[in-house]
């Protein structure tokens, strides 16, 4: 008998914690009741919460007893040599023991990427794993990375972005030959930076569908499915992205509640601007994969609440079924003997 | 007699030339019939746009001759070796002669800075001119530099970047010492590339109100007055802005076209719309200043309409009124007396 699709959840990680993890697993598994989910964290507190949504016992999920917690702001160095027993690192090791198929954490990122790399290692020909999202676009939508797990790259870095990016589209979009694009600015004295040059030099030279420069708009309109950048600019270009969103809603609201006349307008609007909202909530973005590593494990954002963690939860099932590591290996590998036969 | 506040445009430059540039000119002088402007481009064709207007011989519009044009994907060493009688060259040139207080181009931004920083020289401390915006922000507005002139900067740039714009903001809004903030990414384990923790320690020891670290999404929500970044970054970040807002715009309108009732709703609503998308519009915003000159040089966007490139002038005279490089240099020589007498 095979077990269930397992996922372990960091259920202490995040600036909230189990009141977000425990009732994001239940409603997980009122959609998918073939999944097994452990929730890693205090037992006492887990099986409280439980208790308290009346799901004590509950069919497909179970507690894994880890006594500490990664503070979101401790060093990864202490969270890897002082919290060994931590609900994430216990998270992480399930996935190493093969009880779990994937993990989810909403905890400290940096402290969330060294663990994982400790324990799970990278895949032969990963130099450094890599942090990857999707994003909304006028095409549809667009995985970037790195979003901050390097912030100094060199151009084989670049190129093993591109080839993880490549292949988690080509397994979770069934997109064959996904459109791969390095990020690049458009100023023209310059055209880019050296690194930019030098991983555009390499990624011509492969089979990837490789399209050449994209500016930073394009991550939003131009036909790409996979923009590759180093970690300081990817997640420079994240945030900026979350904050002209923001602005914007702001702005919005602001007009809207100019006076009563424009207040009853919103009114009237209310239905499409739901529906806009919906459509650029960040919630439905969580969850983003760190690439690279013998292992799957998903990034939920800190400060997620119960549908963005689902969200993440339903991401780590997807890599699962795909196969996302095993298929990045694979390319990863005959890429090497392309190299090695030229 | 002193002569009136004069501005040389680039009448050929941009995606459009005379047709944006002419008929801005006109609308500007019919805000300030005080100014002069010099049209800088072929002479028969700049006669024949303003005859075409109605506008031959109106007071405070004249024509400079120049023969050649600077394409928008010249390379900036083709246009300074071989354009020496371009629009943008002759404009810039108006102003190292003293014809003209400032120039304004929408033509290629990589030969602008080049020619600029040719034939004007750069301030006295400033090893490189940036290029500096200005930015909505929930807080007013926000100035950014670098946006792409310098894609590989030292951290001494970043510094003499920060005195730029703190100068500029204090200069054309007043503000006595306005926040600056150093871009950076909010990765807990990293916390920034070693160029943005070199500047950071070199800001620190300034006078500046420098206020630490902002990340992307503070370029718009942080209480912050100049935000200083490498070109790179900073170029990404404001195309990664254009992009978002333009998907956003996007999916508004498709909402508002679903179907018949929510085009009555939008029909409704559409003042507010209107209201809204007035205040998110990149063309109030048009007009780069490019900034540690021996002169005022304001960039245009290409493809700039006429409205924009209006306010390209208006920045252009706001500059000139307030002596902006003027008042950089100072401050850039009592802070270079500080480190001499430290």
């Amino acid at each position: 008998m095979t077990r269930p699709l397992t996922i372990a959840l960091d259920a202490m990680g995040g600036d909230i914690g189990p009141d977000v993890v425990v009732p994001a697993a239940l409603r997980m598994l009122e959609r998918r009741a073939d999944l097994s989910l452990i929730l890693v964290g205090r037992e006492d507190v887990l099986a409280a919460k439980l208790a308290a949504l009346g799901a004590s016992g509950r069919a497909g999920i179970v507690i894994r007893h880890a006594t500490q917690v990664v503070d979101m702001d401790e060093p990864p160095a202490s969270a890897l040599r002082n919290k060994k027993d931590s609900s994430m690192r216990v998270a992480i090791n399930l996935v190493k023991s093969g009880e779990a198929d994937a993990c989810v954490s909403a905890g400290n990122t940096g402290a969330l990427m060294a663990t994982a790399r400790f324990v799970l290692k990278t895949l032969p020909g990963i130099d450094r794993p890599a942090i990857c999202t999707t994003l909304p676009s006028v095409h549809g939508s667009t995985h970037m990375l790195d979003l901050g797990a390097n912030s100094d790259c060199r151009a084989a870095h670049l190129l093993q972005f591109a080839v993880m990016g490549a292949e988690l589209v080509r397994a979770v979009d069934g997109i064959e030959r996904p459109r791969v694009g390095l990020l690049n600015i458009g100023s023209e004295e310059i055209k880019g930076n050296d690194l930019v040059k030098e991983a555009h030099t390499l990624l011509s030279k492969t089979d990837l569908n490789y399209i050449g420069y994209v500016e930073g708009d394009g991550i939003y309109l131009s036909p790409v499915e996979v923009v590759v950048c180093d970690g300081f600019v990817g997640n420079v270009s994240l945030k900026t992205s979350e904050g002209v969103a923001k602005l914007i809603k702001h702005y919005m609201s602001e007009e809207f509640r100019r006076n009563l006349l424009t207040r009853l307008a919103g009114l009237i609007a209310l239905p499409i601007l739901r529906a806009f909202s919906q459509r650029i909530d960040p919630r439905r973005y969580n969850g983003a994969s760190l690439l690279g590593l013998n292992g799957i494990v998903i990034k939920s954002h800190g400060g997620a609440d119960v549908l963005a963690f689902e969200n993440a939860i339903r991401i780590a099932t997807i890599e699962v079924e795909k196969n996302v590591p095993q298929l990045i290996s694979r390319r990863l590998s005959s890429l090497l003997e392309q190299r090695l036969a030229s």
